[in-house]
């Protein structure tokens, strides 16, 4: 049994690289930076779900990580900033230039003017470095990609919608057929990414969505060869609990692409590393311990432990499991 | 004696043209707009005073104009939207892509996104029309031109300066050597400034800034001839009361050009039509009566009236002493 006592003096110093979206990888880095203070973390970030709304150019999982470790998120909401009004979006709807389903924040509205300016000379990890420095994050945050790429939905009724407008406007209820990323065969790793999973001394899969947000990572060009061929262990964390989602609409992606909504299944989905998979060990919740034994038959180490992260102790204390199996 | 009772009804369908700037053109217009209700009402703007901010096209005096005759100016601070807050512009603060010395409000903020974003598919006039599209202005505003033409000050210390940067962060207090319209020689009027300058029944300059606004706009190729040649009368309107500009720091703008702040010499500034200017007639400040001959002499048609718009009132008034003059 890993003992907490130990993990801080025995990662101090440690290299640890998380492949992550949005809520709940803000939530997964947030325990981990408690866990490991010392370490060296660096999250690489999905950009799937970016978007220009108005002309501003949002990045919802680099920003709801952001806001998270930087205290400012809407812990009531669950998404956003804290304290957040809408004076701004009210005024676009006016003009007839907003998305009635998508309503931005006026702090929130502040970051993406941010970024959409500083884009006009710089690439999204320049402009990323350059935002995140408001704070003291304890996480380097990398986009996976400069390059725009972009989720899109085709559901069974034929529409070809971004990721954003099936997600929240729909709230994935149109059945989906599968997911494209847009101009992802020209795109390729931000700077330091590649470098981030190479020379990781644990390689983390935060329990986010396995379809449009790890798995939109794993399909840039080389990442997925990385996290392959990483002399670093690879531990995901299941973001399925007891056959279901913990939050978000993660099982209609799922079911789009055929796995089962279950902790095995999703590890089935990304595989053993020892059979040309990217995983090494899956952390599944105490709900699951029944696949723990099917894991290991897998090739994989498998643990179970409370997953669910309902507070600051809880997402610590996973991240410690998710180290502590590496 | 021109009778209030009798314009209304005088002026119907008559079409009028104003050159104008920002505030100071705003409340001329409100008042004209209640002086000639059936009038057909065409504001030609000045935009060499706009600017980009952290990538957010932003144009003064079209919005200020806007904000007014739609009733949602504040009318305390004496420009921007009336209730106005300013989370966003703390956000580019913060952020370090702020303007220290220009602080945007959110109400305002979302016009500025509204119109960088219209930007990328149709030019500012078109832009122009959209916006204002929200309100019943009862004045069409277009703007000068869709080029880019910025007023830049070359000040005696040898800066050389965006028209904003001086005008609102030094006050206007470096003494201006001169001022210069970026790339005005390659820019057009707007879609319809010409025909609304060519078939006006009356063309009036507002009581702006005569070398920064009306100056601006008349410097843009094109303007100044159909201004000079229109059969309309052409009338204007003394920014200056008293041998003081009535707000704003126009004697600073007027001195760099070398003429006084005086109404007798804004006129010969501007020139009698008859010698190759561009008014016939120029309304002063009873305080200016003693002008009232000279300007007569100059082949002007003059008159002293009470020129200070202190309320919805005397603007009205204002305005209809203008027609009466044409």
């Amino acid at each position: 049994m890993f003992s907490a006592l130990f993990i801080p003096a025995s990662v101090a110093s440690v290299k640890i690289t998380v492949l992550s979206g949005g809520v709940g990888g803000a939530r997964f880095l947030r325990g981990l930076r408690a866990a490991a203070s010392d370490a060296s973390i660096t999250a690489i970030v999905n950009t799937g779900d970016d978007m220009t709304l108005a002309g501003l150019r949002i990045a919802p999982d680099l920003d709801s990580i952001m806001y998270t470790l930087a205290g400012q998120n809407d812990e009531d909401r669950g998404w956003g900033r804290v304290g957040e009004t809408e004076r701004v979006s009210a005024e676009l709807d006016a003009y007839g230039v907003g998305w009635p389903w998508f309503t931005l924040g006026d702090l929130d509205i502040g970051t993406h003017i941010t970024r959409t300016s500083l884009l006009a000379t710089m690439p999204l990890s320049a402009v990323t470095d350059r935002i995140t420095a408001r704070w003291d994050l304890g996480v380097h945050l990398i986009p996976m990609t400069d390059d725009r790429v972009e989720t899109r939905v085709h559901t069974t009724d034929g529409q070809n919608l971004h990721f954003q407008e099936w997600w929240t406007r729909y709230r994935a209820s149109l059945p989906a057929a599968s997911f494209e990323q847009s101009d992802v065969a020209a795109a390729s790793p931000a700077p330091g990414v590649l470098a981030a999973l190479r020379d990781a001394d644990v390689v983390l899969l935060a329990p986010s969505n396995p379809v449009v947000s790890i798995g939109t990572i794993l399909g840039i060009p080389g990442i997925r060869a990385a996290s392959a061929e990483t002399a670093a262990p690879v531990v995901g964390v299941s973001p399925i609990i007891g056959g279901a989602v913990v939050r978000g609409m993660a099982d209609a992606c799922l079911t789009a692409i055929g796995v089962s909504t279950t902790a095995l299944a999703v590890a089935e989905h990304y595989g053993s590393r020892t059979s040309g998979g990217v995983i090494d060990a899956w952390l599944v919740d105490e709900a699951d311990a029944a696949s723990v034994a099917p894991l290991t038959a897998l090739g994989l180490r498998a643990r179970a432990v409370p997953l669910y992260m309902r507070d600051a102790a809880t997402s610590r204390q996973l991240a410690l499991d998710a180290l502590a199996l590496a």
